[in-house]
């Protein structure tokens, strides 16, 4: 950020009074340009035994598979936000049963949070983002094709709570490190 | 948003190309400006049978009580964010054991995340935001002086499920409506 977005003039780095850290501040406006976490929405689709997985068709990880995801709107709820993103890359419908997963990756200033939800129809097809949309049994998933640690971590921990129908909340941070990411599970995970 | 916060050209309001809703956007830098929902995080801290709750010194709702929470910031997790307010406006120390509730604010564009969290010791007084900071037992919760019914909602799912010593996570929305707010449960949720 280079400028104030209401005044047009150049902003400056100062930490404000009764604040502790550097913000962007118009002396103008008199406007501290707060910057702060995004919040990343999506489903973790699944019909039968089988997951639904979209494979990129942009960047970043085009190319890798992931679970239909995107940023949290303006206006919308959580759960809104994760059946919009689940029409807009795969064309399908689903009915969200309730939040599974809760991940912090603070290297990009996001939190990822997923929804445990079940496929309406198998009417699906590519949207706009993905180059191809299919069902994945736990076996045929392309671990190695993944395209990010978040969706990796929660399809571990779906298959790991399937076999006893179970399905607590799970939450961690994905920390970057030199050579990779690693997780880290929150409290009350096992 | 008038102007573009990277060059401080005005920006134009429109629908940008393989996007379907209205955006800010910036011409000459050929740059989007999306606007996202932001987190606010915080802490139900327990000491036994009582919880603490935070007087307001400011506004919104100045000498009204409130659960310790605010604004997650950048390069930090959400249960940082949690411990790090409840520093801030209560000067108290607390061990996080898990996220308990989520209630999207869509008419404000938040998304309220409180950790449940033991106290750590008695150590307590009011922080910069706050003019009185006491610990209280169910029927000494001041409930028609709380500052905002996520807290309120917080509260008393808490009180609701603390005689089975079980903490499911709670989900929700807060609807603004003509007369004031309704609370929507998530699904899942009893």
């Amino acid at each position: 950020m280079k400028f104030c977005c209401w005044c047009g003039e150049p902003v400056v780095r100062k930490i404000p009074q009764q604040d502790d850290r550097p913000r962007f501040v118009c002396e103008r406006c008199d406007v501290v340009h707060y910057e702060n976490p995004k919040i990343v929405t999506g489903c973790l689709p699944v019909w039968e035994d089988r997951i639904l997985l979209c494979k990129r068709s942009i960047e970043p990880r085009r190319g890798y598979w992931t679970l239909p995801a995107g940023f949290m709107e303006l206006d919308e709820t959580s759960i809104e936000g994760a059946i919009r993103e689940t029409w807009e890359e795969a064309t399908a419908r689903v009915e969200v049963q309730g939040l599974y997963s809760m991940f912090n990756l603070p290297h990009i200033n996001q939190v990822y949070i997923m929804f445990r939800s079940r496929l309406l129809d198998l009417d699906f097809r590519p949207g706009q983002e993905s180059e191809d949309v299919q069902l994945f049994r736990e076996e045929d998933i392309p671990w190695d094709d993944l395209a990010f640690t978040t969706i990796r971590q929660t399809l571990r921990f779906y298959f790991q709570d399937r076999p006893s129908n179970r399905y607590p909340l799970r939450t961690g941070n994905i920390i970057r490190e030199s050579n990779g990411f690693r997780f880290e599970p929150g409290p009350g995970d096992g």
